[in-house]
């Protein structure tokens, strides 16, 4: 097998789509440090217990292991940020105060989450940490829509749903806390009959409920459906209104909701979202509150954030265009030496061309040259 | 052992950091992008022997692996990315003209190369493939000076060597090249006396080259002395006018020259240069020609580049300044809004209080406040 080929999911990035997404990059960083988040950096490698803390099984199939030489101990390659990001918050800032972290950079999965899927997602992502209103929670859904639109992406779908609703109904019923593995089964896959075998015995408000909630999703109306069809619980009330109020700050995002949607059940513990655009199967983002993270690193925060990944993102944009620039000679004269410096200091691109190699053209378009006339190098368009 | 323990010589980067490497990282980038430098993004992970390819023995024992859990093939993660970078130019691009390309990016090795040296070096560097010429190193040493100066750093010493030297003396001696690895330990050690027992049969004329080259170190006069000492083959004479120009070039840099220096003989195949700077015990950045990487790869190309850790670096600059920031109350209502999104536009960071956490400081010092005053929401500067 050739030494040039990679594996499976596994991709090179050129110059044309790397220029994107380094822009993406930089403007996403940056509009998240105008909204006060501060960037931080967690390392790709930690003890493997580590990388676990706080996630689901379903993770510790996805992380590459490895044997730490210095002390033979299991290490880990991130697969996913949320979890180191929390631990900083938890233990190296230590701070009492609201928490904004931002964060981008390189995780490795041992397999794609589908045919086409990267192993190597450049994830991004900003997390608030120590508030557990729902002001959070729409901050950073702002903050996902706003990323989205400096990708030059308007039409965007916003799945919403909330653990909430679900949580509620299970905690007033001792039968339904029972059975809830298989509750979520039963629910996940829109069971109908298996949810009526099941819940024969429950109270009859619980059963009714829980047969309501498979036909509770749809546009934003559903919330109002909810208020009549579901029980007036203090859980189911709190869970519809945040629901309500996210929906009113969606902007101009197509909003639908799915009470009946428990991916990350275990995980999360408010409203969650996904958010869909044209041409792409799978979300491009998601995000939504998971108090319990801090947790397991003895710190309980309240934590809401969302992460997409860069080179999905960046792959929906436009094509950057090819970069104009200017040709110069090769030489050690103090004069030319100035002029090429004068003009990249301008922000303008200069190559020079190297003996042997003056009429080459690369990725960029030199349309300009600086060349000696009258004594002086001066800038010159090219017919 | 606590969740939150990092494996020994792996850190987390914390927000103020952060910051430094971030901006770094932009200005370098921008830098080379300025020459015409184009950015590529080469994977984390890659098939073992396309890391090992033309790379040297030693980075089989820094290359953590992995199992392939769809190929069943052994697999490593980067611990260099100039190799992974020759194979772009030499296979991807494929072009026949010269390719400006740079790259920055996390690397993992499984050993430190010191005490407190990290296993995660964040690498940035740019290569020139398809010129043979000096010039192409010209251009690649004026890059890294250029790079520390952008880092606030002007005390540089440059460290030359060349391997052109040592291959001329033994290409020009049968006997000298039977013997070539005992020949390099011996030098490398600088072992006068085992060098003289070994050349006692070469030719007088090697010998005394061999025997001169330990004592050729020093400043920039040593080319002169080493025209004088060593004989007059077309290689040498060569190296010497390479170092000599490199030298004339080197502006503000103190330059030393160590014709010795045999430090990555078998992977360079020209001038080597390594930049030192107060404070760091080991280089901060290296480079050099190693034009025959690419063969392996199918493709040999002409190539030349340097690298540096830009953690490292941005370690040697003063601290980032606590930013200025603005607090705004949380709230719904359009104008506020409207007034914090043109603030953040205009380059501000505006953060927005979160209902209970009014008044906590962060890492932002917060000297303005938007308010709402006489029926309008106005920026005020806080007492």
């Amino acid at each position: 097998m050739p030494n040039w080929l990679l594996p499976e999911n596994i991709a090179d990035v050129l110059p044309s789509e790397a220029r994107k997404i380094e822009e993406l990059r930089r403007t996403l960083l940056d509009n998240f440090r105008s909204y006060g988040y501060e960037l931080v950096m967690p390392p790709m490698l930690e003890y493997l217990e580590s990388l676990l803390t706080g996630a689901g099984q379903d993770m510790d199939l996805r992380i590459f292991k490895l044997v730490d030489q210095l002390s033979g101990r299991t290490m880990g390659v991130r697969a996913d940020m949320t979890t180191q990001v929390a631990r900083i918050d938890a233990h190296l800032l230590n701070r009492r105060s609201v928490t904004r972290l931002c964060y981008a950079g390189s995780v490795l999965q041992t397999r794609p989450s589908g045919l086409y899927a990267t192993r190597e997602p450049l994830q991004i992502g900003a997390e608030i940490y120590g508030h557990a209103g729902l002001e959070a929670d729409a901050e950073v859904q702002e903050l996902t829509l706003a990323s989205l639109a400096l990708a030059g992406i308007t039409q965007v779908r916003l799945d919403l749903c909330h653990v909430g609703v679900l949580r509620a109904i299970i905690a007033n019923d001792p039968k339904a806390a029972k059975s809830d593995a298989i509750l979520f089964t039963l629910l996940e896959s829109k069971d109908i009959p298996g949810l009526k075998a099941l819940t024969s015995d429950f109270s009859p408000e619980t059963r009714d409920a829980l047969l309501a909630l498979p036909n509770l999703y749809g546009n934003a109306e559903i919330i109002d459906r909810a208020r009549q069809v579901l029980p007036k619980l203090a859980g189911i009330t709190q869970a519809l209104d945040e629901l309500a109020l996210l929906i009113r700050q969606a902007g101009e995002a197509t909003v639908t909701v799915d009470l009946a949607d428990l991916r990350g059940y275990h995980y999360h513990s408010g409203v969650m979202f996904a958010a869909y655009v044209p041409g792409l199967p799978n979300a491009v983002a998601r995000g939504g509150r998971y108090d319990h993270v801090g947790e397991a690193f003895g710190r309980a925060r309240p934590a809401t954030g969302f992460s997409l990944d860069l080179r999905e993102l960046a792959r929906l944009m436009p094509g950057a265009e090819r970069r104009q620039a200017i040709r110069a000679p090769w030489g050690t004269e103090p004069d030319l030496r100035q002029k090429i410096n004068e003009l990249r200091r301008a922000g303008e691109v200069v190559i020079q061309a190297l003996p042997g190699h003056e009429n080459e053209e690369d990725e960029f378009e030199c349309n300009r040259s600086v060349v000696f006339e009258n004594g002086n190098w001066i800038l010159k368009t090219l017919g």
